[in-house]
């Protein structure tokens, strides 16, 4: 065990704030009491500790980052982004993840942070107003990726556009039966769920914009993974009148449409197509057509933001639209093909 | 701002460790002092922090996880894995990426986790003695996955026989020109480089227990993404006389190498098998064979060896056996294919 401070405040006879005052240089310490705490120190061979400079400057150079999950690519990417803007500045990153109602509920009802973190960045949580009120009343600056509150800085993606320009580049194609496999969250998920669901709205603005009907057999909600997206897909193709091609809220979902598809003996994007949702950093190996909504850039924004707030600019709330990125996944449905070849 | 443990200490003319002591009801101060130091800290609305009663015990009930890249699928499953354990412990976890080497030294020089964490757990770098020395002489208990150090409790895979059964694998349906799509870490990087070295042993091990040479112009090595294996494969099929399967030292890898396969028309495993190492989230969406070494099972096992580590177990030693999970990647070549139709 390394010497404490206390136990250098004792052999110096003096209190642990003068101890850590006194090796920091900071003044109005006697000469005389810093050169006993230099010496006790020395005897003891006590270092001066990042927690003792902590206490008496009341900033933990930290910043806390809370995720609903921490095993999958967003977040993972968001916080890799996030983190390596805070490291440059100087910060440490604290992780808190947040997978249960019970977790969450914990968090924010005691001061979890007081003293830990100097700031939070809050990933995908909705947070309730009493949560935002918690988090500011343990002294932390907050900044919010993926939704938007009075008070705090925050970076939001224009999903409902999301949605909309990737149903369009499909309708754009010729395609007239265009499905949407969107996420349903779990019972007890700690995500809001607004992302998801403005995709979808976007999806269904194209439609009607394009004078075609809702169809709810062409709606699915699964759980975001590769495999629900398998079995969304085959539920699809048992439909009376199967669709062309599929707009996927994510580009897990995506990556198991495509592997059903093919599957099945089917061509993609000859016989049906995918577009997906995230330009996940393997997408371009499946050569996935999808929307790019920067996630990377996400986090980069908000640690930008945090690193604002902390040296006292005031909340700035930031927008991302996602941009089209078309690969191999789509093309124009086969009956236009063929009228094509006709001519 | 939220009053500090200062002020509170200031108010009832206590130390600032007693302040901590009195408010977690910790022996050896009279009533008449806790009570005074209640009623300052209730006027000022203090809130005991988890700060103040790290400050008293010496404990701060957080593990420091160092990576040396967070953006990388397997550090983001171990984090994630190892994160999780330590949660339902009551540990909170302070991630620390050392990407460059001016990041490492700094971070070995100085007391960087002193006061603020109770154990360490070092994912992928290979520690130096007097790195290792210096985490410890910081009171903090120790645990390494992808490396092994006398005194530290650690977590490590079989890479070497990982690298043998990939190659038999492919050895067994027939192939005879086997080439490897290796790891070479860039110029500073933080990696040791010590699996990716082992996986390579074990493929010329297999070949040589084959009765098989061993050939320079099939063995590559390049920077571990997509890309770059992608690229690699490109390369392969220029040679002279080109290889008919591949063992790729990651999934990554491996992915690149399929878009390559495939972007030229040629069928996987139809004309060319390949097998890849890590056993991805998305293997299995695009039916890779791949070597799965339990990559959140290493997390879980080294947080499990912390939190011994901290109850006063003694080190542990731990090791993964990699095992083949075949998928759609992998097949006979196509001469013996051709022969078996013929008899």
């Amino acid at each position: 065990m390394p010497p404490t401070v206390e136990q250098v405040a004792e052999r110096a006879k003096v209190s642990v704030s003068t101890v850590s005052r006194a090796l920091r240089d900071i003044p109005g310490i006697s000469a005389a009491t810093r050169k006993r705490v230099q010496e006790a120190a020395e005897e003891l061979g006590y270092a001066i500790s990042p927690s003792a400079s902590r206490l008496a400057t009341g900033r933990t150079r930290t910043v806390a980052v809370v995720v609903p999950l921490l095993a999958k690519w967003f977040f993972a990417e968001v916080i890799a982004a996030a983190g390596r803007v805070l490291s440059q500045a100087g910060y440490d990153v604290l992780l808190v993840e947040l997978s249960t109602p019970e977790l969450r509920e914990a968090f924010f009802a005691g001061p979890r942070l007081h003293g830990r973190s100097d700031a939070v960045l809050v990933v995908a949580l909705q947070l309730a107003p009493d949560e935002l009120a918690a988090l500011q009343g343990q002294g932390q600056a907050v900044a919010l990726v993926g939704s938007e509150r009075e008070g705090a800085s925050s970076v939001r993606v224009e999903d409902r556009a999301g949605g909309r320009a990737a149903t369009r580049h499909l309708l754009n194609l010729g395609h007239e039966r265009i499905a949407f496999l969107g996420i349903r969250e779990a019972e007890g998920s700690p995500l809001g769920g607004v992302p998801p669901a403005e995709r979808l709205q976007g999806y269904r603005e194209a439609l009607v914009e394009a004078g075609l009907p809702e169809e709810p057999a062409l709606e699915a909600a699964v759980e975001n993974t590769v495999d629900a997206g398998a079995a969304a897909m085959s539920a699809f193709l048992t439909a009376a009148e199967p669709p062309t091609a599929v707009v996927a809220a994510s580009d897990e979902l995506a990556f198991g449409a495509v592997a059903t598809l093919r599957g099945v003996g089917l061509s993609v994007p000859g016989d049906f197509s995918v577009v997906g949702y995230d330009n996940h950093e393997l997408a371009g190996a499946v050569s996935l057509t999808t929307m790019d909504h920067g996630v990377a850039e996400q986090g980069r924004r908000a640690a930008e933001a945090i690193l604002g707030a902390l040296s006292g600019a005031p909340a700035s709330s930031g927008r991302i639209e996602p941009r089209l990125v078309v690969r191999g996944t789509t093309a124009p449905p086969r009956r236009l093909r063929r009228a094509a070849q006709t001519n």
